[in-house]
């Protein structure tokens, strides 16, 4: 008999941690997945408070990620995927030894620190045949996936320009105020042992990277980037210059101390026959101008809206979805691919669209290339 | 010991009936509360499918709203509230039931057909200490809380007039396109017997009346309206004049065939001071002036965003929320008020922060005098 | 041989009057028309002053208007048309006194205060043969006139509702203090004798009833009107219910106390086919909607805009065009008119593409019409 | 006696001339400017029609610059000004012989085509006290003074990035479409003797680099650009990453192959403590953020609106002013400029508000630069 639900785990994503409730809340949108199994915490009374109030049975609480990985593995009801929602540093280890125990992966992004991990993560989920999803959600939003469609349906032509950025201000008072810097910088955004090597790049500037790789499919070839630290040890804002395969250029910015600027990722997409235009802020609409014409401003649900980003319709148009609903969206999809998988059933390429281990590994190759560029004054690197 | 889980049960809203699997949704953003039995349709197949489908114990899967009432009011575990999401003829018999039960209950809009029901149903539910919500649900959107806290905090001054309309496309082929006709206007929208007198201002004008008069705390003394049928047998299109007990006038328009708006509820408030403005399809933005300064575009989530707005905030600015997460807010405010209640906690008005059968009613009386109006040449009908 | 250069006097607009400037500024953006005669003022230096400093001849600098029409009918270089920019109350008698000396006029708007004074100026210009102008300068925009264009060709179908408004901030300061009373409803404003029965919808509501007819071609049959005065002599607001001769009607409200308003005449027509919204804040952009479509955000000067949108363009699209702009377009077809005249060519509807005496009578039978209404509790008066 | 009106000339700007006519208008906004002389085309007959047109004495309609320059020197009524509104490629030579001959000038932009000639005639002016003026016309609009304003006064605080562009659509068929080559790029544009090295980056690249300089006072140290050329000889689009002498960085896009995109000049500064944005598009507004503040939308004309923006408030806040408008406040600045040297008087830094030939010469050095750079694969050029 066919598998209808499908049970998770989750590392990382102790009660009120922020991220991890977008992933419970995410998932709890389809109605065929079961949280059954997770390690929360280091800390083992939050990690025990939070198995309690998700309703888990005590003994799939566990103290460690690798004691989770074993014992699920050999569970008959052992749990279908996990959820990696701990800090950046570990991203790599934990998803490794799930991979190796077959278990089917969704890891929050960045996904590691170094090209090589990301390369021997990708390698291994391959032969382990494991589905790997790492969490570039604003790939999520219909209207994404529409700007993808239009594009792959030829309605801009050939892509001849990219613009694109990701500017926050939560960060401003990092310039001026001394006394302040560890309210909000603190813990691992700013110690590289925790973060990595970039703060800002490796934060937003990779879903700049990302969202344009999904919605254009072109690759970046090099990058020349001009990074600004403003006297602390990680990076709060960059400039980019991006060439692609396809030989056009990009400009890229990033920053976390733009004022005025919440989660401003703005992409606009330059072709020979058209051009589109998509603000994270605004998801819903996406404006669509074919040369010589008027700009369109699509929304989400209309009847002109068709592929994937109408499957994914979860309300009509005009009652807004927002960020939630994007990442629900990844998680629907992938779920919906681990069901298939377990019941055996062929993969479509529909199936498979959310972000995978590719773009866990671009991110990274992407995130090295800018900061290094940065580090010799703009000088191109390749990825 | 306290209770930390309220169990709920659903009439109507059987697999792929839409609100209701909104209402679920909305639901499960909160982590307490569990639905434990429906009466979900009258087709007996469809009702055991949705049972299963949300892995109901089946004896709690009932055929009739009359048992459901009895059976669970009577069991120790029986639902802490109820959710109605059955068409608008059967609100009213349904609510009463559960009342006379004392089961809390959640029903959509509008409340029920006339106003004498609509009085009825909020006496009992006083009497029998039930707490009633209808879900007006665009009052749970945080800058619709924002810009009623601007107006209780005396920001805008005294209201001097309002132009609110609520616009939708939807319905413009019921203009033109006689043998589609059907298509959408079919069952109950069109049905006199199960929408009501009114089909426009039942539908959405209510919503007009009920997010104003959250935001301004005015009541309406009269209308005086033209409203447009196009030779169909329920309204399609109405303006309204609207005089409140303040003295100050305001315009009302709602329309189901008006090119270009999806679900445009749009309100605005201009006061001695101040004006705000709050568009429901940018549901995150308020535009807030103050007398002789420039327009102010306030975000959710920001710092400078307090009261309600701020408690109600799930993520941070710049991530949209959307119709979901109003939809949630108002069911994580009334849940936390059915768990305060159970545990013999005090309610404060924060924790009553939704809309109760009073709004329920004010609806039913707003349509009644909409429609009365319209049908005397737009002379005044007092409400 | 062919005129190529018109003579044209003023009456009013001395040096500084703000509306005789922006009618001079218009005017010279033709270079075909120069300003040979004028009764600026009745303060005698301020009139030989503005004169001067025009480089007028000092015989044609006249203290009364009745000795300008006299010999400026009798000069064989007299004026080929007379712009009054004068305040209200004088706008019938000067004007019928230049229609007897058969002199072509441009008058201000509102073009007077009776409804039997407006039949008369236009019957005496019929049957003078006078090219009668009334400066509703709106209509001059090029965006408001693609509109009109739009309408014309089917683009929207039938016009089912019209939602308009011009709401301005400036008088808000009338609702709460007293002392500065004077400082901006001073003068004629406030006064009946000279500003008639109407402050606020003689203003800027006749803008909203003469841009609606002018893009749509309906007719109004009646209005229900409620008024507001504050406390003062003449009205600061109305909301208005218009019916139209096509059966469909309207809502419209205008505003001198609305916060947060500059000039915020905007205006929604709903047809069976479309929509189109146009703001005069933003005049170089009109959004047209065709049904089941995306909006399409027209601007000027693009290639898809045709007509006489087109003709009137003076910069290439992305240039911004004004009010100036939109007041010497309705000066260059206007001047474009008179020498067609004075030439004995024929003269084409295009020709006539300006406001005219008819348009003048139109607004003060509104104007009538709404205050009567809001006397009258709201009651339906016919125009 | 104060002279209070001054005589102008032209060289270029034949009848039907898009760019002489808009001089000619934005003079024409001033009553106080005649022109009295001009070399308006090598073309005789089209010179002596654009004399006629506007009537000028036919003996100050010059068949050559020269002559023009050096007769009217010497007449006592010469003209006090010139505009030079010709291609590129003549402007040094025609701008040098009126500066030797002592007459203030006007020029259009680029100033000329090398930085050795555009230092010449920076120095040669100020050797010959002429006013020199080059019409970089957006720093003419109030709003982008008014940024300037809030800049000067500390209200963002010390910049740290900047995000500036001009996109344009109106190459795009040159992608494309080999046939019609000809029709757009046709004549001076492409032809390097006649355009100079660039394209795109010298006729509106240029244009970001003014405004931003205007607004900020940042001087660029250096940039790092990518040009595309697309098969042409010059240049279509380009990236830019620019250093500026405080250390901060910006990331400026000019391009004329971006759908969708009219005159699309759009500036953004970051500061420390706060941000402002201009869209040339949208000229009346200003948005400003003060750090951790919302959004403020500032327009035109409002009373909070100060400084050198209000003193050239024409008309009133709401009805738009435009391009004409802010051409014609550089003009106006200038002309006062003029009448001041004439009569005199001192000139202060207000009277002095207009781009001059520093503007012009770092514009030549500037667009130098970015073509070297973009001949160099993007590495950083000094400027």
């Amino acid at each position: 008999m066919k598998r209808k639900i499908v049970r998770y785990g989750m590392v990382g994503g102790s009660l009120n941690a922020f991220i991890g409730g977008v992933h419970r809340n995410a998932i709890n949108f389809e109605s065929c997945a079961v949280l059954s199994a997770g390690c929360f915490s280091t800390n083992p009374v939050l990690n025990k408070e939070t198995g309690e109030a998700y309703r888990l049975d005590s003994d799939r609480v566990y103290s460690s990620y690798k004691e989770m990985a074993e014992k699920e593995s050999q569970r008959e009801d052992g749990i279908d995927f996990v959820s990696i929602v701990t800090p950046n540093n570990s991203h790599y280890e934990i998803a490794k030894e799930f991979i190796l125990h077959g278990i089917n992966i969704v890891c929050e992004k960045p996904l590691c620190f170094e090209v090589g991990q990301a390369e021997e993560l990708k390698r291994l989920a391959e032969e382990k045949d494991v589905l790997f999803a790492v969490t570039y959600a604003y790939s999520g939003y219909p209207m994404v996936k529409f700007a993808k469609q239009l594009v792959d349906d030829g309605k801009i032509g050939e892509v001849i320009n990219v613009s694109a950025e990701y500017p926050q201000e939560w960060l401003i008072d990092e310039l001026s105020d001394v006394v302040s810097r560890t309210s909000k910088l603190s813990g691992w955004r700013t110690d590289p042992k925790v973060a990595g090597i970039s703060n800002c790049v490796g934060d937003i500037g990779s879903h700049i990277e990302n969202t344009v790789a999904y919605i254009t499919g072109l690759k970046i070839k090099r990058v020349a980037a001009r990074v600004d630290r403003f006297g602390h040890e990680l990076d709060l804002n960059a400039n980019m210059l991006v060439e692609y395969d396809n030989g056009s250029c990009g400009n890229y910015w990033c920053s976390q101390v733009a004022v005025g600027n919440m989660n401003g990722l703005r992409i606009r997409i330059y072709g020979t026959l058209g051009a589109i235009e998509w603000d994270q802020e605004k998801p819903e609409y996406l404006t669509f101008i074919p040369k010589g014409e008027a700009p369109q401003i699509l929304a989400r649900g209309n009847q002109y809206v068709y592929g994937r980003a109408a499957e994914l319709k979860r309300i009509p148009c005009g009652h807004p979805e927002g960020y939630y609903e994007a990442f629900a969206n990844l998680y629907k999809t992938y779920i919906g691919a681990v069901l298939k998988k377990i019941n055996g059933e062929e993969l479509t390429a529909n199936d498979l669209d959310f972000p995978k281990a590719l773009d866990g590994l671009n991110g990274v190759k992407f995130i090295h290339a800018v900061i290094k560029s940065g580090d010799n004054d703009a000088q191109w690197v390749n990825l």
